[in-house]
């Protein structure tokens, strides 16, 4: 099921402890050779999308984001900025779940498949089911001349060099890079955004693998963090909006690594159960959005955090550099620069990313090759 | 933030040890007073649905669920028999998620919210949100003449009678019921399905009740399960198609009465994480679709299953009568009556919710009301 494709100087680990601590610092790149040569005077170009022309893009209905693993949170956090700046529906679908039941597919459904390797076998099958159903499938994907990309009308590669860890990172920023590239191609196309709005987003974009390379810094806070907390044995992910995938994201990277129960929710669910968990010194993690961005969404993740908090939990938020108002109810603060409030997902992932390898090398464990994992899924 | 509408003699436990082993006890009654009346000779009537007329109805081009917790999970069960049988793309997402974002709605977008108490904010700010966006909306509900019924254009209510227990039941199965009847309304509207299938999946819909109560004669063997269990520190739930959400509500239903961190997951995303978690004595349950089903799901479960048993899980498996292939990859079994697999749902999720509720009494917990936890989150 080991079945990795990469040139013996990619695969070197070139000085970093493990080939995931070299590809979570190659995110910057990862996500610059994305965009690279796909920004042409502050407007995006995809030439890999030529073929289907501007008018068959304008008039989908409908776009399913079909993933497994990581590269379905990219898909989730894809569906927030989607919504917004090209206003067609999304709808986010693990592949093996899509393909076994009968889903609804349409002549003017977008088919958006996600896949690192290109090679993930219930994601092709869905890919082909999509086909066969009439849809038209674009694909995000890290592997040259891979499966999936060959069974779909046309790809976006993301250029973040071979992932040689089990765990995906460096692959997940860049394919929220793609997802990102390829919405403000499809806004642009429908006429949604406006000149000075894409420009906006599109700069906005730019500037992520330079933000990255400054949340990096936080490495040695986050593995002080992760040496104290190795005897953990749960922690919980809370975020909203985009923040929710990333909680996912972030609870995935641990139990993948450190083999600890780790859960993501969305903030605004902890009512209808999960704050019944919280008892004192429960580690909670909270990806906190900007206060600078929706009115609302600060002010009820801060109001979260102190329900949680009234109850004894052990509060580490990551929040924007400057966010003030969060500081009274956090045990712990790892701060990440400002963004814009959807780019924000790809600077929060890093220090949870980072805490999980950081946990897994305290306790031992092999952060390349968890126990019970393959690094491609090519099998059903 | 608790606040229950109930009379004196609906409050009784009537002999019960809690309301929750009381409402757990009432299922059969709860489907079948949410059933009554409307189906007629084998055809599914909803006059409350008599002022859209069956044209409004038949050229909606998309349905967006909204609601929270366990409601939610009751309309991601839903998604797979509204898609199969009336053809129409369904997107289920979280109230609080749904609002805070800028989601698409168009003026053929129909929105069907679910609230056991017709009073949880989110869900009602979402569907005024909603409606002010052009949609029409449908809600499900189970508290007469309440504020979401108010606001939407229609209501369906379930008739499962007042729930006191925190940690919704009755009220979850009278929820799947309401939707399936009006997925099946939808669907002879829409022309999706023949005179010949209605009438069969209402046949099933209707032998839901007594197939209940039979599941609840599982209760000494879940009892006994339980107390062998409550030890255990972290359990895990998998299911494919409509067992996928239940294991998500079994997750929640441990967590909420039992505080054990419980998670839920979609039997494929095994592989792509969560099976590095699995190591010895790690006790798995698994919701097993009927091997008379698709061909596809039930050799994939079993084979889920080998997989976590190969690494130490102790696996307990809820699975139909009579389906053998399954029995030598268990350590416990827990039967379910045969039904038809869409309607599966309704009968795996009662010894769930007994499992948690047995294993929370065996610790000593209040199952009726669990820390930190109200009724109906009417605050947001």
């Amino acid at each position: 099921e080991f079945d990795v494709a990469w040139d013996a100087s990619a695969s070197d680990k070139g000085g970093w402890s493990s080939f995931m601590a070299k590809e979570v610092s190659e995110q910057p790149d990862a996500v610059a050779n994305t965009l690279r040569g796909r920004i042409v005077d502050g407007v995006v170009v995809i030439p890999e999308l030529a073929e289907f022309g501007d008018e068959a893009l304008a008039r989908i209905r409908r776009i399913v984001i079909i993933a497994c693993g990581t590269a379905a949170y990219a898909g989730q956090v894809a569906k927030y900025a989607i919504e917004k700046w090209a206003k067609v529906p999304v709808d986010v679908e693990l592949s093996h779940e899509f393909r076994y039941r009968d889903p609804v597919i349409e002549n003017d459904t977008l088919v958006v498949s996600i896949s690192q390797s290109g090679e993930t076998m219930d994601t092709l099958m869905a890919v082909k089911y999509a086909r066969e159903a009439g849809a038209v499938a674009i694909s995000i994907c890290n592997t040259q001349g891979a499966t999936i990309p060959r069974e779909s009308n046309a790809v976006i590669y993301t250029h973040a060099g071979p992932e040689v860890a089990v765990a995906s990172t460096k692959a997940f920023v860049a394919q929220i890079a793609a997802l990102y590239l390829f919405a403000l191609h499809l806004a642009r196309v429908r006429g949604t955004l406006g000149s000075a709005e894409l420009l906006e987003h599109t700069a906005e974009l730019q500037a992520i693998p330079e933000k990255i390379a400054t949340t990096l810094l936080q490495g040695d806070a986050v593995r002080q963090l992760a040496t104290w907390m190795t005897d953990s044995r749960a922690v919980l992910f809370l975020g909203r909006h985009v923040g929710f995938p990333i909680a996912l994201e972030g609870a995935l990277k641990l139990k993948e690594l450190a083999y600890i129960h780790a859960e993501g929710f969305a903030a605004g669910e902890l009512k209808h159960g999960p704050i019944a968990l919280i008892e004192p010194g429960q580690p909670v993690f909270v990806v906190v959005p900007s206060p600078r961005g929706s009115a609302h969404l600060h002010p009820k993740v801060v109001s979260n955090i102190q329900e949680i908090r009234a109850r004894g939990a052990r509060v580490i938020v990551i929040a924007e550099q400057g966010d003030a108002a969060v500081l009274p109810f956090a045990d712990t603060v790892i701060h990440i620069p400002l963004a814009a409030p959807l780019f924000e997902p790809l600077l929060a992932v890093v220090p949870l990313q980072l805490f999980a390898m950081e946990l897994a090398t305290a306790k031992g464990l092999d952060v390349d090759q968890p126990r019970n994992l393959a690094k491609s899924v090519t099998v059903e």
